[in-house]
């Protein structure tokens, strides 16, 4: 199997991008040809964005010719269409037909996703979901995401909007989301917000903490952070759970900052989504395998398979 | 196209039986050949069952031979093994083997799924989810639960689990389920839970009511048959939003007595739904359109198209 998969992560900040060899896909642990990584300008927009993509990939190819190129973008998608929505953190990607463009300038199939279904991706095909026929990949970090993969396929839902387990209210007597409702997973179990939440309890505290320090904090016994981790591993487990009941997946993998929190949040995570569940339904949590690298193989996968 | 399709519905207290020639599946709106139901004896078991389906298919085919046999099946089934795993109503259907049991009998292939999933099937192909690609079907009855049609196939989850919306959580703090947890969509929205519960608020009342009066009293401006209808109506549309958020499918379609509780439940159905969803996510929600004949419907679909 001659040719080589372009594979790029474009996260907001930083862009990474690395070419594989067809070949290595049947490799048990296959492992990049090259790989770089770089920082987006701090005033960039979507054009120099563009261009940074293009001047690493032809970098990467060294005049070889993509067979296929595969994109994970940190943002709204239309994968169908191959077009970005927009990026929160970067202007000028409003509708961008990023497909298109790059298959132009590669001269090769191009599939471009969002970073939750390629990270779910690249867990299934490469990570902690090898094997499975369907998981959810939720990543629980400045915010909370998921993504499909039923059927050994993506599942993007009608609109590209499939996964959004963040805004599963669980406790409708809970915090404002900046969405606008009360007691979505995301208010409670978002790093971030488990720092806010810290924060406004403990106003006489050094300094503003993070959701990393909450963390911390918890497993030194602090008792504020004790009960702000617990309270969101127990909103995740129960948006896992309800998950679990609707969709009856095969197993859940969980990536991002937050996962690393301890024995704690995983056990919490797991009574509660255990609990939720109803007793036939099986219910399989496993910490992700790829973490920060998991979009890049999901954009491999997406390449090689080239899903539409 | 020549050849009859043979559906059955069994449903625990009463079995449907219907004769459908391939040739009427290119009509808009086809119609049974022949049709019979009969209600099963008040202490009979699944042997008795079993006779009053080959007796009843063997009198609609009338000496014809089925081209294929769908049957929908009141209970958990593992559809794929196409054996039933057990009914709540008659003893001895535990894992029963069906499907093999009907195929020997009528020399054909049969299949076999749960009723929420052949509801689900029947309204996609022949009711009010005529043209879409996904959909949840959920009905609202004397319990709460779903099938899924994704990408025009049904979705059944890795143990046939899925569609358990009745079993989300949405209400922490809610009153207790059968189930064990608190503040599951059914607990609130099932027509015997808001009897329950308008019963035990109104202790004076002449006589116990049912979920369909609390309805009719609601209507008449009874205030605690308002809330507790209002509240019901409240879950069902956080459970929709819920499920729109996680799995963004075209269509909602609700069945079931509860869902004729009039324009107020609708509204709150509505409305809860709307705002629970993302801004970006559509719900689009809508009556069922076969009612007590979806799963018989949806049997035919099963059959028809031999999913597995």
């Amino acid at each position: 199997m001659d040719g080589w998969i372009l594979a790029f992560d474009f996260g907001g900040t930083k862009l990474s991008a690395a070419l594989l060899p067809l070949a290595a896909l049947s490799e048990s642990q296959p492992t990049w040809t090259a790989q770089r990584r770089v920082f987006s300008p701090a005033n960039g927009d979507a054009r120099d964005d563009l261009q940074t993509m293009i001047r690493l990939g032809h970098e990467l190819l060294a005049g070889r010719k993509a067979t296929a190129v595969g994109v994970s973008f940190g943002g709204p998608v239309d994968a169908a269409a191959g077009m970005v929505r927009l990026s929160h953190h970067v202007p000028g990607w409003e509708n961008a037909p990023l497909q298109a463009l790059l298959a132009a300038e590669f001269a090769a199939p191009v599939r471009i996703d969002n970073d939750a279904n390629t990270a779910a991706l690249g867990e299934w095909r490469f990570g902690a979901g090898r094997g499975v026929a369907d998981l959810l990949y939720i990543t629980v970090s400045t915010g909370v995401g998921g993504g499909w993969v039923l059927n050994g396929r993506p599942w993007r839902g009608h609109q590209s909007m499939a996964g959004e387990i963040g805004h599963m209210v669980v406790d409708p007597g809970g915090p404002l989301c900046l969405c606008g409702k009360r007691g979505c997973v995301e208010r409670l179990a978002s790093g971030p917000y488990m720092a806010q939440d810290y924060n406004a309890q403990r106003p006489n505290a050094d300094a503003p903490i993070t959701g990393e320090l909450v963390a911390r904090l918890a497993a030194q016994g602090d008792e504020t952070a004790v009960r702000i981790l617990r309270r969101g591993a127990w909103a995740l487990g129960v948006g896992i759970g309800n998950a679990a009941n609707l969709m009856n997946p095969q197993l859940f993998v969980l990536g991002g900052g937050v996962t690393k929190s301890g024995e704690l949040w995983w056990d919490v995570v797991r009574q509660t989504a255990r609990a939720t569940a109803l007793p036939e339904v099986a219910v399989t949590i496993v910490p992700a395998a790829l973490q920060d690298d998991a979009p890049l193989w999901g954009a491999v996968a997406l390449a090689y398979r080239i899903y539409d």
